[in-house]
């Protein structure tokens, strides 16, 4: 049986993932993302009105319309877990495919929220949810399995499709921490078991690639966040922290911080309304009952009001707005549009690294001057990445035994790193590491 | 009385500190350091035979020749830590002052290493070992005091010399390090207490003012050090590790790490052996009973062949030439002049980050290619800094109250930063923040 | 008589220059200048309506409120050239001194301009042109001298001030072109002559500091303009070259080298419009009678369709929007909300550098993806900076001998290349050369 | 007729160029270079008495054992220029293959050079020294023709291959100059005219694809020289200038800047001596007779002490030592071991780009600093770089026309510009732009 792997998108830059294997004429999709720096540079924010075609014409979702040129019927689309960039253009590809979406409770409840929000096409795939440990029947030959994984956002997967031939495995965002802060450690014992039963392809991810040695664990990042609310001189001041909202484990540390610093956690901004809000729901994570959900406009000025009447040192205020997106609370706050104030002494951190994307280094920029020009403190890079680096690379690689693999989530220059590493392994650019531009297929015999 | 702050060396460069504090009549030195940069670019290996005069035009030295102007007689020469860029000096500039050289156990004992070594110059002063925490009278008028900080070696010290005018602080090289591996925190209460007596100047490091936020503590390494070491794949491969050699809690970290990985450390290098060994004789550290430390090259050689031959997974190497210092034993390793093999998947830690100097650049490039030509893994930066971050040294600021403030151990460049971190807090450049050259003298009034 | 250097803004940044020169009790202001930063980062677009105070607060415009702590009369503000950085002030800050402004004509002529947009001031100051290589009296002790020099906008003068006690210098914004494009060679002749009458001050711009040697002449720019337009293969392609509007030599180079390749030249712009009709006016420059030039959207839009008609191939435009400004021609040309089309392979040539400021590089990225996306060609760089490198700031000391010396127009940290600089030529930092801030005035007795 | 590219070295470093060419069974070598970054990481000074596997294993020269997989004769080795990664393998390997090597005169001359110095093999290959525009037969179906281009070397030729199938086009190493200082532009009719004949493969470098826009014209070199040496203030101050001992051109346009200044060119080191020499003896290049050059130590410290003597204002001295290379004169001078000594005020002209390689990094940063520390005034990068920007690609590719591109003189990452560039003009990876390994054959049937 004929394997292919198809490079639909995510394999010329950090962004818009989208991969389809084939296996004889059956063929499972891999995510469907976003790629948001060419929805920025387009000036888009309301991109729930677009055509698919003008977004693809733009960059920012998959150019599915090479899925005309293979030859297979697509039985599955998989999402590997909840971020944009994975499941972004859902809304905007899903339905041209007869097939169900398969994701993990808390990435489809973003799946959800992304369709409910869809204005042009009508989403109507089945959406099933599906449980990491497990193995689902997508087709007569085809089994996909979800190995539980850790990243930055709950219920992350690698993904492993079962062949005839053998297994696929889909390794795209995720680390190896063995000490994490919630959830389990990844499932190494499967990965290895998989490896030993024989892998053909892997597709995995360069984000990091550069990053000589292992990606620190995240209860490195909560022992930062620990060491910076404690240790500041911050007793008598306002204290705000700002990181993804999806990353649950983060946010969960910056609470318990705040529960020993006496302050009230509030969390500010409407996704951060929506995903910790899921994440309780699903019994992902258990906050304490005294924190404080803000993602309505008006509820957000209300409690703000009464942070400044009551005296901010009684309060830890969790915001989005970390990349200095316009809207967002932080960047309101330092616009002054909102009733709570930045004053001198004012410590905000910072639990997120800054993208290295011009124009969010131009929307940090602007916010942090303006923050400084307040006298705020600012406390950066508290923080630490939730994709693998170069060594962590080298050991899924040794646990898997690919015969053949695939750099992803990337553009070709980050590759370079991939595949460097990946000939000191003893693999061979052109023979088993295999390069693809988005549109292209690879076929296996 | 009038008070003059002198700076002799270390306030345009990293590196040769050294600074004179005159109350009245009365001086006192503050360290005596080494600039090895320039030593390195005029190819010098045999410092101890050259002549303070050439050392000094070469800009290897403090210039003292400036102490002629100064209308003073010195009473101590005080040394805040061990570090040779504080103390490398000593032995061609101590004996051309009739005062004491004062020091903690651990400094003094590198100290008296380092006159030992040396040629040319007969250094005769009365060796005065202090004890952190402690006052020390040197004059009718001038008390010195050690406080306890931390930093990246052994019992160091912020140094504060009381006058009759009030106390002037000088806090180079320190963290704040509030969960420390080693010896206690820094002795806060103490640093509040002088803020409160009223201090007049402050002598503060600029080294890390770049880095926003706080330092991480050095509990963050040890867990990144653990990290690195038990959870890549190495059960059958050989690991080192290197590390600064005057760096005895990352030593120790190391050392707890390869027994709980049940495999013997083994220490090497003519440093480690200096360090580690005057470390536990003086009862800073004590390492179990089983490590081995290697000093001198026949034992060094002959322990080689004895793990070449056992297996390497038995052992951990704890080794010098993290900055590829030509003549160290990891370097040497790469070279292949000793008798113990860097082989594919065997992992080397560095345990330090890459000093930012274009030759010591080149010297780790040469040695890196050599080790990844062999296939060896390498994990760098598993590190945190020992100096303060930017908001460590606002805490301080925050703390001492000092009525001006002298930046120092940075070139001119980096000092705008702490000016900008003072001006943030109602300092002003010009004003009570002082910008000094080698060589110049502010007076205080 | 006692002489103060008063710094009023462009000592902490590049941009918003002014500085006060005080003889006794007779003062003179040099230069009135924005910062655009600042206004881009609260994304102001209309501070022609808004009030001295906010824009001072924005840090948009030098804070002259200092000016009451002088003990002087001011006698006249003097424009040194026509940017924005040197004049843009003017409007808000002019009228509160009972003195003239005086300027050369070309930059008389762009005052005129800013002022008649003004909404919130009347700005009924005497204006008065000057011609450069002469001197005027503004006061019984003071002589203000205009001495000819060259920079990237027409008519750029080196501003000498004669007290009884000697010459005060303010060479801000020059370079040292012998083989210049347009106009004459700087009056060097003058300047040695100055230096040899006795040089108290010079106030020096630190811009490129940094850049080792020398200042390219502008005759190289029009070199490199000439092989990039005549020497790629574009025979049949549209051409468009964005530039500068205020830098008049260089639209003559691309005006003359349209010509020369049988292109007519059509220049684009509101700022195009006015820079080179004023420049044309004032005798500075003749270009062409075949040229169009397009300030106004209408018959911008209508020379575009006859363009698109008759073929591009015929035409060379030159356009506005090098910074990737929204609202300027080639921004509107990316985002295709002009009747022109960038397509496949034609050229756009960059004659300018990319300003490194994060929005302005948020700006380019955004249009050059989109001209990049739509095939065209990108020449980047083809330019030469209009400001004093390393080494010809070496010779403007050299030739001006002055007493003491202070760098402007640059942050703290790049002004410490300019100490490095002045310390190889025997001054001294604190002695002799004068950091200062924003507000802070050095008097010289 | 099955047509292979074999690619040897260069594929994955810039250095050790190599490429095999088959047309049936019948293969033509291009270029045996040397990498001399990995020379220079194993401290090698005398490569003359080693080993070809040894040199091969240390990545010093291509590892040309792949040659045994290649199913062909070699008919010729051709060398495209005279530069050492072009022909630096020369002696090691030429003797393995039963073929003459072709070069033009120049790069013969330097090939017989290095084949003089060689101490452990013999080469006794054929030298068959070509013209610029000819063409020769070399087998029954292969002709080789040598089309004159420019570089930073004389006599360079982008090297074609006539094969029954068509052209095989071979440019590594070219630059677009239509305003040369020398020699006659490259010969675009004939481009142009092998484009039209049809062109299989093109093998490209991609040494400056990342340059945006053109490479300027050596014209430009020549007057930014010129503007140096004549413009800053030097009439009574020692000048040198160091540049490429092989730049001919370059070393001309100093001459008879020299000469205009009235002051005698001295030339100085062996390399200066041997590549000038030969371009006098070979007509390229006619120097005034006043010239010295000084290649033996001993004249070389004789003619320095004569200027000490005479006055340095007389002289105008031409030296190696641009990348600090121990061992070279200015090298040597900033480490005063030769009786030349650089003062105050004394001018260094660096007309040449600092490589960027850290061991050469810091080889001038040393020496650098030494200058500076005499009071030498550096002016840096008076120059233009010899490889083809990346217009000049696009270009070369739009005259060519071949059906399949491979990059080459460069590592992967580089090579992702080339990738970018081909695809926006047409060409894709993976279907007719080829990214190969050393070692690796890509078929064209």
């Amino acid at each position: 049986m004929e394997i292919g792997i198809k490079a639909i998108g995510g394999y010329e830059e950090v962004g818009k993932n989208m991969t389809a294997v084939r296996a004889g004429d059956e063929v499972v999709i891999l995510d469907m993302g976003l790629n948001l720096d060419r929805v920025q540079i387009h000036g888009e924010t309301r991109t729930e009105t677009m055509e698919s075609l003008d977004l693809i014409e733009m960059g920012a979702i998959p150019d599915d319309t090479v899925m005309g040129d293979l030859d297979g019927e697509v039985k599955a689309i998989v999402c590997s877990h909840g971020h944009l960039d994975h499941i972004g253009a859902v809304p905007k590809l899903a339905h041209r495919y007869d097939a169900p979406i398969m994701a993990t409770p808390f990435a489809m409840e973003l799946i959800k929220d992304k369709i409910s929000w869809e204005k042009r096409f009508k989403v109507e795939n089945e959406l099933q949810t599906v449980e990491p440990g497990k193995r689902y029947q997508v087709s007569d030959d085809l089994v996909v399995e979800f190995v539980h994984t850790k990243h930055s956002i709950p219920q992350t997967t690698t993904v492993v499709i079962h062949t005839p031939e053998g297994a696929i495995v889909y390794a795209l965002d995720f680390r190896f921490d063995r000490n994490p802060v919630m959830e389990d450690p990844p499932d190494f014992k499967r990965l290895r078991q998989i490896g030993r039963e024989g892998v053909i392809c892997a597709v995995i991810e360069c984000v990091n690639v550069e990053t000589e040695g292992m990606s620190p664990s995240e209860s490195v990042a909560r022992m930062m966040v620990n060491q910076t609310l404690h240790e500041a001189e911050n007793e008598d001041v306002g204290v705000m922290v700002t990181t993804f909202s999806s990353h649950v484990a983060r946010i969960k540390s910056i609470v318990e911080a705040a529960e020993a610093m006496d302050r009230r956690p509030l969390l500010f901004g409407r996704s951060m309304d929506k995903y910790i809000t899921t994440a309780e729901k699903l019994g992902i994570v258990d906050l304490p009952g005294d924190i404080g959900i803000y993602g309505h406009p008006k509820a957000r000025e209300d409690i703000m009001r009464k942070v400044m009447k009551d005296g901010k040192e009684n309060y830890l205020l969790i915001v989005t707005g970390h990349q200095g997106e316009p809207g967002a609370t932080l960047t309101r706050i330092a616009n002054e549009t909102l009733p709570y104030e930045a004053e001198p002494e004012d410590q905000v951190v910072f639990s997120a690294r800054r993208i290295p994307n011009p124009l969010t280094i131009a929307n940090r920029y602007s916010m942090e001057t303006k923050l400084r020009m307040k006298g705020a403190r600012l406390f950066q890079d508290v923080h630490v990445s939730g994709h693998a680096g170069k060594q962590d690379l080298y050991d899924m690689i040794k646990m898997l035994q690919p015969q053949h693999l695939f750099p992803a989530h990337a553009p070709l220059d980050m590759m370079s790193g991939f595949v460097d590493l990946t000939e000191s392994m003893g693999y061979r650019m052109g023979e088993d590491v295999h390069l693809m531009r988005n549109g292209q297929e690879m076929v296996i015999s």
